[in-house]
């Protein structure tokens, strides 16, 4: 990797993998790799392979987000290294074969884009789920999937963040990224939300294809929103949920929350406001998984990244 | 009961249950039901008994469907007088246990009514389902309710089928209503549609109190929608699902579907239309719950039903 003033040169992309079921309930996702392991022509590519890959077949199977454990938050350094045992949650050892097939995570040898589909009860509409604020060539594609969406918009959510960025599946790969479309009941496939995901999918392939073939890209400026808190529902002291989210806020995904607004109606009917000192964006606002996470939404806050120009290194 | 010319006198109804969690995830019908037990007061009506009840605790606690089987499919007369054993699914020795609590089924000695609360993925709105285009008393309270609830709508399920009835929990009851609102992802609670349940319930139970106080409901008319079909989602030849609702047809629950209209899209891009030789109108459209019960919607027809004026028999 050289710099020279504000561009990069990167090494091209040559394994690219699509991830489907990381979550097995989660049915757009499922739907389209189950689809690409079929027939590749929709997202071949010349130059570069791209794998198409159910994560979780057995939760896939039944159905439902995960059978042991949550495989999206699996891949931490010690599950990964953990002895070999029938003993293991069945997340952790498909973790570790994961890891192995497109890993070694953190190592040379790891793939170099691993695109993860997931489905949220959320109105999040299309979502790029990015990691670091420094991965210029992951923002450049972003940008790049964004204009090419025009005018269907596509937000872009960084979970760099000291506690509340996770383990995840496409952790695996140099470059991960999550992609997120919503609102889909889990179990259900929605030809809108499955569509949106597709196209995505799409216009990142190209991008790569693109950026692999020689185009340079200037640099340019990206907003995200930044993750800073997760936020759980008002609970009694046996610890049940006592409030849902306000009407106000429900399918709210993405627009501003300022202080004073409605943010959680209990159910005995008093509204409970936002506290917060500033205006944030709330995200991830109801969605189904979370409630065992104890999570209503998250706040994020709004950014401009600058990003360098980039073009591929000549090998 | 006594008939005279075209009115009718009823007993009073003098105890009336109020059912949640029959379908675990289902939360909003949890929810009212879980703040009922704890605190009466918005349910209480002078001269009769009102009981909020959850069926399935088990599934309500997992957040799950159910455990061993679905208990709206358990009250068939085989399982309600199955042998106690421990080998019995779960569900099924919980019906025997509703059975003996507010039935028996079929009997003087059951609940005169029970209301079960039901969320569903599909776009249904407020909807009430009833088994029977003979009970007057229950076509009345619809046609107070559907009046009460104006501006918003409150569509007529009617499941009067020689196989798509089904032996649901409510059906211990005399008078059996199911109370469906959609739409909702399982798992979550979302405040719009957890107050068009608690408004159908409000106003279900203020008619049986005007009822029970000798208040004369006049012959009437009532829109339903006859249940007449199943239609379950193409397959390939392994039997896997290999086309999803079409984005025309999503979320258009109770409006006309004519011969021709677009009805599946297939994964590799084919529209496939409705091929029947008139006008219906699909509901239940794309229920999560249903994947497993082959089902992608139901098919209905539009009936209005002539009914009889009613009046309290004086005891
Ligand atoms: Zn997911
Ligand atoms: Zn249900």
């Amino acid at each position: 990797m050289t710099s020279c003033h504000n561009y990069e040169s990167l090494p091209a992309a040559r394994r690219v993998a699509i991830f489907g079921g990381t979550h097995g309930n989660e049915m757009s996702g499922v739907t389209l790799v189950n689809q690409w392991i079929k027939n590749e022509t929709e997202i071949q590519r010349p130059g570069f392979q791209i794998k198409p890959f159910i994560t979780n077949p057995r939760a896939v199977e039944k159905c439902t987000r995960y059978i042991d454990t949550d495989l999206n938050r699996a891949f931490t350094t010690e599950n990964l290294s953990a002895e070999k045992s029938e003993d293991l949650p069945y997340e952790v050892s498909r973790a570790q074969e994961i890891n192995r097939l497109f890993g070694p995570k953190g190592s040379q040898e790891a793939y170099d884009v691993i695109f993860d589909l997931h489905n949220t009860t959320s109105n999040m509409g299309g979502t790029l789920i990015l990691e670091s604020s420094k991965d210029d060539c992951n923002l450049q594609m972003v940008h790049y999937v964004q204009n090419a969406l025009i005018p269907m918009s596509c937000s872009v959510l960084l979970t760099e963040h000291p506690t509340l960025k996770y383990a995840a599946s496409r952790s695996v790969a140099k470059r991960p990224v999550g992609v997120e479309v919503g609102p889909q009941p889990h179990g259900t496939i929605r030809g809108d939300v499955l569509d949106t995901m597709k196209k995505i999918i799409k216009h990142a392939l190209d991008f790569i294809q693109l950026f692999n073939e020689g185009k340079e890209f200037s640099p340019c400026t990206v907003d995200v929103y930044r993750i800073t808190e997760s936020v759980d529902y008002p609970r009694d002291k046996d610890g049940n949920i006592s409030a849902m989210i306000h009407t106000d806020l429900q399918d709210r995904d993405w627009q501003a929350l300022n202080p004073g607004d409605p943010m959680f109606l209990t159910f005995d009917g008093r509204t409970i406001p936002y506290e917060g000192d500033s205006t944030v964006y709330p995200t991830f606002i109801n969605e189904a998984a979370y409630y065992e996470k104890q999570q209503a939404f998250v706040i994020t806050r709004k950014e401009t990244l600058t990003v360098k120009g980039i073009r591929v290194s000549q090998a």
